[in-house]
């Protein structure tokens, strides 16, 4: 089979990018002596599960219940949901526990801990639960400092639910712009959960895991002294986002989304694709970077960039594409039916788009690896 | 069942707003003596197409072929693919066509004329074809007056294919703000796909169809004269950019992201809620309205909004709700498990990152229409 025999658009897994991409990231890993925790809410597939848990634990993280469902089915058995747990879902984790899934959650309050406890006594299920450190005031999480939150969560845990450890994602790293300034970030991320840490285990609680991590601080960290485990997604595919932050290179990215040219606009050098926001997602995340990618970086169909040309302007199935500048085009070279390859700006946002990859080895498509969605 | 048993995020759909939505079109579209075929890029639901085609000719508009499956297979057989036509989706098509669906497809240049009649030559189909118009200079299509390249693509289909007709979408309605503004913009397309057809008609091509739409056109046009068929999607559901347009109220929104407050950020007056982009989209399309709602507009459990609450931040499982205006939040009101519900900038971007909608009657859930997506 051939790309041109695919019905456009499609997204392209590029598996010796993928597989590079894991290598390097167990390479960065090595000298620290840490687990991977993989996190798989950007993959959502079986066969990438595997090849990113290959030579670790096995044990994963989701940001779904629909997730964690099929990637138990799937044999994976160590599972942690990394979402604050709201009462609703309780239930479906309980069920999840009971069929022999080790579930862990994740609780930042008082509030959230009592009710894991509180159904934890009543349904006789003691979940894992890891407190969330919001180590550089991203978003959600107690301030590693807070001994009195801390403690506070422990003691509302005890009885009901098994406090398993701490965990932060350090997410303002993807503001960072610089090696320097990611390792910075890094040391930030596991400083904030090894201090947690360690006023939990001063506090008389056992506290094994510290989990930390992102794609950048997990591949920039100078030392990661007192973390036992790192979680990390986008990694496996990269994208424009990681690309933009010095993380990999445009090169490295491993999906793109395979689209065919079905019109011009003369007038205003575009091309129109059939490549819309349907199938790039809205996510517009190089808008504030250094090089705005639009909603795309569009390549030939083997993957070469084009000059500057990326998706100025998306509607639901429609694409329009011109130089970034606002360079002329050559339209001629692009008649209709030109397949291009366009690159995600980010990864987890544009494969959510999509029901399956188009794995491709050498350039050729050899299969479709299935993607789920939804909760 | 209760809307407290379901599990969030969950998409809702209040079956009383999408019929009374519906009602309104029938109501507009009634003194205009055209048909509705209506678009169902929006629903992507057997159930909501049945609801949508009621008292209308059976007629439909599909975004996709994979649409173009499901709707056949459910037993609509008249059905416009309205996105320019790659030739990578024609053997799809023409299965589509063997199977006994009337598929109609759209082209603007002679080169997609050419190619879809030779197709049609070398298979033995002959496809319905309409001339896309640019009625707006919105994006693709045909300008109105462009009389050479008008019947150079009507030449190029002859023998090939059937001249189905002219249609246009004047989504530059979008960006008009008053129902003044939105009428001048039914009436630049009216005339645009009105004069396409007559100048084809004096060309001695047949034309018999002349399609426009778009929900703020269809719903305030001041005539139609000319025109065979409106098509429109949104209406159904509406969604905030058509509340900010003025085309429908906030209480006309019938589908809702119901989600679970799963902590807060005191020191920001912040609540995080379990429905972040992945729920949500990351459609933007307030942004630039007077009133910027930012992921959402947030509402209480039973739909009815709070204060000026919305999201104003995004991640992918995690969405941030505070006041739009920075005001101070008494966070007490909302402990962890308060279900909200939130009003989509967009319902077809909305809609997409879901599998199902669970029907609401008299505010309790009744039931679960499935969507579906993808190519």
């Amino acid at each position: 089979m051939t790309l041109a025999e695919l019905e456009t658009p499609a997204l392209l897994l590029d598996r010796a990018r993928l597989e590079s991409n894991l290598a390097r990231m167990r390479a960065a890993l090595a000298p620290h002596k840490v687990d991977l925790r993989p996190h798989l809410k950007t993959a959502k597939n079986v066969e990438v599960a595997r090849l990113m848990t290959a030579g670790w634990s096995g044990a994963v993280t989701v940001s779904t219940l629909k997730e964690a469902d099929q990637f138990f089915a799937a044999g994976f058995a160590d599972i942690l949901y990394a979402v604050g747990i709201a009462p609703n879902k309780l239930p479906h984790a309980a069920r999840l526990h009971a069929a022999g899934a080790r579930l862990g959650l994740i609780v930042d309050s008082q509030e959230a801990a009592r009710q894991v406890a509180g159904f934890g006594r009543d349904h006789g299920v003691q979940f894992p639960v890891m407190i969330e450190i919001d180590s550089d005031g991203h978003r959600a999480g107690v301030r590693p400092g807070d001994a009195e939150l801390l403690r506070a969560i422990a003691e509302a845990l005890a009885g009901g639910a098994e406090l398993a450890g701490v965990m932060t994602h350090g997410g303002g790293s993807y503001g960072a712009t610089s090696p320097q300034a990611i390792a910075d970030h890094a040391e930030l991320e596991r400083a904030g959960a090894v201090g947690a840490a360690m006023i939990l285990r001063e506090s008389g609680f056992a506290c094994p895991v510290v989990s930390v991590g992102s794609t950048p601080t997990a591949l920039f960290a100078r030392h990661l002294d007192g973390v036992t485990e790192v979680r990390a997604g986008v990694h496996c595919f990269m994208d424009l986002v990681m690309a933009g932050l010095g993380v990999c290179g445009v090169q490295d990215i491993a999906i793109s989304v395979l689209a065919s040219v079905i019109g011009h606009r003369r007038d205003e050098d575009w091309l129109i694709v059939d490549a819309g926001w349907m199938a790039m997602s809205r996510d517009r995340g190089t808008q504030n970077q250094r090089v705005d990618q639009g909603y795309g970086l569009v390549c030939d169909a083997a993957g070469n960039p084009l000059d500057d040309l990326v998706v100025v302007s998306a509607n639901q199935e429609h694409g329009i594409v011109a130089s970034r500048r606002g360079a002329p085009l050559d339209l001629a070279r692009f008649p209709v039916g030109t397949m291009l390859r366009i690159l995600p700006n980010h990864a987890c946002a544009t494969a959510a788009q999509h029901g399956r990859y188009q794995v491709l080895e050498n350039g050729r498509p050899v299969g479709e690896w299935e993607r789920f969605g939804g909760w």
